[in-house]
């Protein structure tokens, strides 16, 4: 592993996606703006303000720049300020599922729920007990039930809106499955959800709406999320599927989505099959 | 395959645990029945009342023996009834951990959301696209999200509850976890929640509280319901998991539990390690 | 589905890759090739000889053509007569991986054993209970042990060479891997053993020569064959490990593979990452 | 967890079933044994004599015990030995399949392969890189195919049989097969193999001969081996299939069936459903 060198890659590059710890991004993220690097940063240092983010976190390693960066979810209306940032925060993969499916309904939302599940690679390289091939194999289990710090970009994007949000681990690699019940502050129609899911992402290339509830294996290396939202004829509640490739539109191909924006470049730029 | 025979059955058994599909089952039912044999019945045939029959399956094929039929999950309350009945409809797999995860907080709760997460034993023996292991393998699925027939079972045991019930498909043979999401009427403390689980399960042979969130390997292979219940500080919502063994508490153990009781056994005869 | 019209696609088409079970696939062979059409046909119609099709197989439906249809391994030695044929029989997925890893030993040795491992992919699409999830999940099964009709390729492409040859079905959705166990005719050392795959497989663009023994993972939604090849200490054994994607190399890779030289395209377009 | 005290041990138990690593668990038996308590060993330790144990692992840390310990694996020819013995070495996993495999062939066997395939449970609870579900989901690996040392049990127990050994990782919990590929000394039919087989195993009572190649899900949480012999048309070759739950008659339910012997228990108590 080479050491970092931040005037050999400005010298080398015009932006740079970075896969650092989160607090460990922070100061390589500093020395690549001072040299005029734009940056995409998938750790969690720059997707949320300073106030939420030292509430989840710790104290930030440089606020200065967070007045400069964006939230890289562009279907979340940050499309235009991403194209014009040269620091993007790239969102975690259970915000992205989840903000992507509760998004349209943000206005009619009265509560929601989000439960959401994941494979293995979300849990990152490491190895430990709970990514043991024996502990995950035939089993599902919920975590960090009680307050996951990927909550914090939903308050952030969806402010008002009360999220109970819970990830479970899944004994597949990759994959994500946000499943979100929402109460609406007044009841909706199935064809009023629908329209609320058309007219948010009716232009959206990564966005796909469906006919059925998806599976992750429907995305399964591809940069897209795809959508199933419809209403609980018993109770009236909006649900709402999103399932994302945890690695591509979670992670690496959401990165992209944003430099592409960043650098003038098609958005799908190398992210369609 | 033997031919089923009435009167062999009742010369050789006093009781028996019958495995049909639902509207076949209710006339081996009436035949046995007739000729005193005790029977615990894992159908959906008599499980529910005639009304919420019809609603869900088509007209019912013995709706004489619906009175005298008891539903038979005894933490909720049906020991007694179980007891003393010749005929139990045994719960579905889904209903269970459903059951037994908001039943402490029937009159506490205001609405739920049950994401149920379930293993391929519980789509039964038949080949079907749907459990071909490339269907199955490496994705996770929401399916009849609008309506699962199981639902039924939880508006007959918690009336007034409107209960949002989905189930998801895992790729684990063997396995059920209900994840439970419930809104209080009036905001509970975790200390309170747990108390409610404690009055409601203190002396019960297969249900566990447990510390930490339950994973369905922790019930593998044994007729146990391992909860775990708390409040999500952000919401105050309740969050409730129940994992159950899909084919033992879900299935053959509680259908042997109930027989326990209806011979008067020990209610653990046959099903502890 | 459309219904099959020869015109209609001689009209549309130079060259059909042909899904067809075997025995349905050559009438329609028969039919695109007396249009002039160019064909891989992925079915077994056209992979053997006359002798060791009917052995295995039945009646063949189209022998006049036999002799025209080249056998599509291009590393075998067949690449000059695919990039001349007008019809390639394209490998079985099993003979791809046992082939690519016996064809560099075929003068040394004395005889062979050949394990292989397959995910379920490569049963076919159709439900049945030896694909059932559940089936599948947590086993290995050793099947077709006495004889699998691949076996046939590798007497046709490894004359003389007494091969066993035994398939096993793994709980992996994609993926293949041949274990062969080679008795040398005389003593081989590490470097003799590898020498001969670098001639081999020195200007292969789809063999890679490892260092260590593959995995199926590592070539997954590729082209390769990855192999590794060594000797044992103990026995003075030659063992080689030969790892595809049995969708990608075993079957429609490979078939585009043969498509390109037979269309005097670059072999490797459209099959790179 | 407490301290090891020889003492305290020797005054509650007449014998130990230890699961201590290879070297560390040598002194442990030397107290045990020193104070009188019977031991079976599931280390490495006390299986091997001592040339063979010191060229696989190190020098050995109780040479002197050697003499009294009995390799135990029942089925062998070590019944009586064991039902005499003091001081068992439970056999590998590896080596209870394989040699159960091979034995009734050892006086006909020219050579020998045995390609053997084990579920993750087999590499102990140390999370590492090989054992993280990322690494063996959707996969299947050989590994230390130049020389595992579990093949010295082949080498002690098969004396004059060359036996190539390659282990493979699966992405299973529990399971191992073992499939063994032999060379006869001179042509043998299927009835003369099936013939040494029930010779073999035909009193005991956790070996089954079937009628087809067995999965590992058959013997799942048993004692069991199940094993089918047959002879590959094709070759003469004899091909066996022995499968086993690697944490049952593969550790600790052949250590219990060891000790039920030197107890003077019956061989089955405590080990079947």
């Amino acid at each position: 592993m080479e050491e970092f060198d931040a005037d050999r890659i400005a010298e080398a590059a015009d932006a740079v996606v970075l896969g650092y710890p989160h607090k460990a991004a922070a100061p390589v993220v500093v020395a690549l703006r001072e040299r005029g690097v734009k940056v995409v940063d998938l750790s969690a240092d720059f997707r949320l303000s300073r106030e939420l983010y030292e509430r989840e976190y710790q104290a930030h390693e440089a606020p200065e720049l967070l007045d400069e960066a964006v939230y890289g979810l562009p279907e979340l209306g940050h499309r235009e300020a991403i194209a014009g940032a040269d620091l993007v925060g790239s969102p975690g993969c259970y915000p992205t599922a989840s903000l992507l499916g509760l998004w349209p309904l943000r206005e009619v939302a009265a509560d929601a729920v989000v439960d959401a599940k994941s494979g293995v690679s979300g849990a990152g390289r490491d190895p430990n007990a709970s990514t043991h091939f024996v502990s995950v194999d035939e089993n599902v289990v919920p975590y960090k039930v009680e307050g996951h710090r990927h909550r914090a970009e939903l308050d952030q994007e969806l402010p008002g809106l009360a999220v109970t949000f819970t990830p479970h681990l899944l004994p597949i690699d990759q994959g994500l499955l946000a499943s979100c019940y929402v109460t609406p502050k007044s009841a909706l129609s199935g064809a009023e959800v629908r329209e609320l899911f058309e007219d948010a992402y009716r232009d959206e290339p990564f966005v796909e709406l469906a006919d059925a509830p998806p599976g992750v294996r429907d995305v399964r290396e591809t940069n897209l999320c795809r959508v199933f939202a419809t209403v609980e004829p018993a109770t009236g509640r909006v649900l709402v599927f999103a399932a994302i490739d945890n690695l591509w539109k979670g992670a690496a191909g959401q990165a992209v989505q944003s430099l592409n924006l960043m650098l003038g470049l098609p958005e799908t730029a190398g992210l369609l099959p």
